[in-house]
């Protein structure tokens, strides 16, 4: 990963849109640019949060009118000086540029090297560089909202407040070590275990919110599963809004898991379409079959549909009150939605109380199927400001720290000596401080994970 | 087309960059953007080319930090107040940033209309404004060079030089209806007769270069044909860098005319290529061998292949001096390369002078085959500055103009009075000022179709 001080330039906007930007940050950004840069002064004379029309020139000829945007260090995104030059959004003129650029001394910029130098820089913490990447990659108001909040820090200050609580905690029980031959307490024992298991609970609650997180960063799987001819197919198109999946009357049609997604009441769900669940000899079938259960393991929401034709008049009379029982099983963190598809093809049919029925082909009961799918999921707390934990590697951490807590609480029990039991503590210190990485600098191999998620010019 | 005082805003950046701008203009710019935008002051306080940091805030909840870009009447691209928001590149966040400033009084700007408010308000002519597009769209040096000498306005100031001499003539004419007692001519009819012979040199001579502009701005069309199996889609692939079209050892593969776009030495070419030219009862084959011979008539350059094994030892020997001769015809306008692919299979060959022998399979010769395609295209005047018409809407005022101004020859030869004179040179003048339209507005419906062909935040 490199964290050089070399001037870095990267386009920062996508290709095809009627002005393209291009992003430089170093030592060097002012000089380099000037290289290029004709306009009424040096931007090496410009102040910080200016605006300056001008040319890029190559060797005399003009390559495109320009507007460069000065800012000065430390007063800009990376920390640094640095330049954004808006140009008109033609591939040909973005490649020019950069190739002047280079040629004036900046080396090409990895993908994330701006936030990276940002975090490096002391700009924000490596939660909230992460947040970054998110906030860009979001498509719906919630996963939005979890992006900006950790971005804004409100996730760092929580896990800052745990980690002052600690600091306190072991601070009290190293003074005891300078003490030890008189074997003063300054850390009551009873009030510690206290604290210990406050913050414990608040680390197990952030844990418990990874899954709500996780979900709203990904997209909220569904999994849509089925007898061949219930209609899967047709309610993903419908809920889809478009023909994505192959439709056929022909059971069994569906082998591959296509996955759809749609935002529904600003939340991502991902609609997972599976082969239809049934016994058959059909090797290819069978293998849709089990990319199904798979399909079941991996959801949030499990929509079960049911073909109301395909309901047996003499078990299932009209008047149903109850249904036959599904032909899977489901965790506890699972949600499971009953839905009868086909109601259009048998009038006069009453479904059990908590059955959702409609027709996917005539589009009636779906806004009901979407409100029920859209309750399965609880933003309540994120839109509420809580902090909502949404990425792996920070779910790990408050794992170990968890445990560490753990570990810390049975040498309490133990009555271990303030050392180690300080020892401890520290360890669970440690776990905290590596999601933020504030100040002790993360590893070579976490920041390359990192930053190599992200988009060229960020 | 709107042409009314309302404040518009689009976004002017393709969707998936690191970040993204949205850009306002209109006289409430800086009053619908202070709506939403929070920073340490309010922009309509703000002096123009002054960057601003802020929060963009939807009922106290961030929807994102940017920067605001101010711009003041009439230094700005539109020449109206106008706002560029710079912001993170998602697509949500661009999405609410639209739906904020439109509830904060803007309207969504139609393609182009940024530009054609440019032009409304006099910061360009109309054949600056198509050179607006031109220059987003270009992706090789020569249309990018077309574009910018144009939007620079030389191709204006070419056309108005010719204005203004024909404007001199006619106010010499006019005066002599003045003086119309008295029969004196103040314009001398040899003199007369010079400028407008070589003012109609310079309009065929404007026209002349329309197939070179038309050629770079599109791409100069290349039609590679030849006998089935020659070798037609290898070498596109070649050329191209790619496997696109498809490749194969049965004769007559290749149906659909499949285009492929490259760029050699800074001009773009469009490949043709074609189905093989031979006799054939095949139905398919026979359309698509009518669709070569259309695209050789669009073309500007033939590639002709011939395949080295298929040349009869007896009539070709190796020593060759001659080759058969093409079974198509080509225009005055067109180029013809011939070129002898497979070479690697018989070894010893020499060929006659002006042919290039090539390995599509092994690159032999490729680099040759290029030098010649880039040969083809003279690209000397434009690089040095000369005027070079592009627009099919330009060629059409030309080809009027030099109509106009061979009439007002032929009036002059008749000797008819200045009045009727005078109004056949005002016919050159109205069609030559019809290609800028610079003072007297353009009609709704070429604005219409000029502006519609942009993209959407330019």
């Amino acid at each position: 990963m490199p964290s050089d001080r070399e001037t870095i330039v990267a386009p920062a906007t996508a290709p095809g849109g009627a002005l393209a930007v291009v992003r430089i940050s170093g030592p060097e950004a002012l000089a380099c640019c000037d290289r290029i840069f004709r306009g009424r002064q040096p931007l090496a004379a410009a102040e910080g949060y200016t605006v300056h029309y001008g040319r890029i020139v190559d060797d005399g000829r003009t390559v495109d009118d320009v507007l460069a945007t000065v800012f000065r260090a430390p007063r800009s995104y990376t920390g640094e000086d640095a330049v954004e030059l808006s140009c008109h959004g033609s591939s040909y003129v973005v490649g020019e540029l950069l190739r002047l650029l280079r040629e004036a001394g900046c080396r090409t910029a990895e993908p994330g090297e701006f936030t990276l130098r940002a975090y490096l820089n002391g700009k924000m913490d490596l939660s909230q560089a992460e947040a970054v990447a998110d906030l860009i990659a979001s498509s719906s108001r919630a996963a939005h909202t979890m992006a900006s909040t950790q971005m804004r820090g409100g996730y760092s200050a929580a896990l800052d407040t745990l980690r002052d609580e600690l600091l306190r905690l072991t601070a009290l029980l190293e003074l005891e070590l300078d003490f030890s031959e008189e074997e003063v307490e300054f850390a009551d024992r009873g009030e510690l275990r206290r604290t210990m298991e406050r913050i414990g609970g608040e680390i197990a609650s952030l844990r418990g919110s990874f899954a709500l997180g996780n979900a709203l960063r990904e997209g909220v799987a569904v999994a849509i599963v089925g007898a061949p001819n219930a209609g899967k197919s047709t309610l993903l198109n419908r809920l889809a809004g478009d023909e994505r999946a192959m439709v056929s009357d022909i059971a069994g049609t569906t082998r591959d898991v296509v996955e759809e997604r749609v935002v529904i009441d600003q939340v991502l769900f991902r609609l997972l379409d599976t082969a239809g669940l049934r016994t058959t000899d059909d090797r290819l079938e069978r293998m849709g079959i089990e990319r199904t259960h798979s399909s079941i393991a991996r959801a949030a929401v499990v929509v079960r549909l049911l073909n109301a034709t395909a309901l047996d008049k003499a078990t299932t009379p009209d008047d149903m009150t109850t249904l036959p029982p599904p032909d899977f099983s489901l965790r506890d963190d699972q949600r499971l939605l009953t839905v009868v598809n086909k109601i259009d093809l048998r009038p006069g049919l009453t479904l059990p109380a908590g059955t959702i029925g409609i027709s996917a082909r005539e589009g009636r009961g779906i806004d009901a199927l979407r409100a029920a799918l859209r309750a399965a999921v609880d933003t309540e707390a994120l839109y509420h400001g809580d902090a909502v934990v949404s990425h792996t590697r920070h779910y790990a951490a408050l794992d170990e720290a968890g445990r560490a807590l753990d570990a810390a609480l049975a040498a309490l029990d133990q009555g271990l000596p303030a050392d180690l039991l300080s020892e401890e503590i520290r360890a669970v210190i440690h776990h905290l401080g590596s999601i933020t990485s504030r100040g002790a600098i993360a590893s070579e191999e976490v920041l390359a994970s990192i930053f190599s998620k992200f988009c060229i010019g960020k």
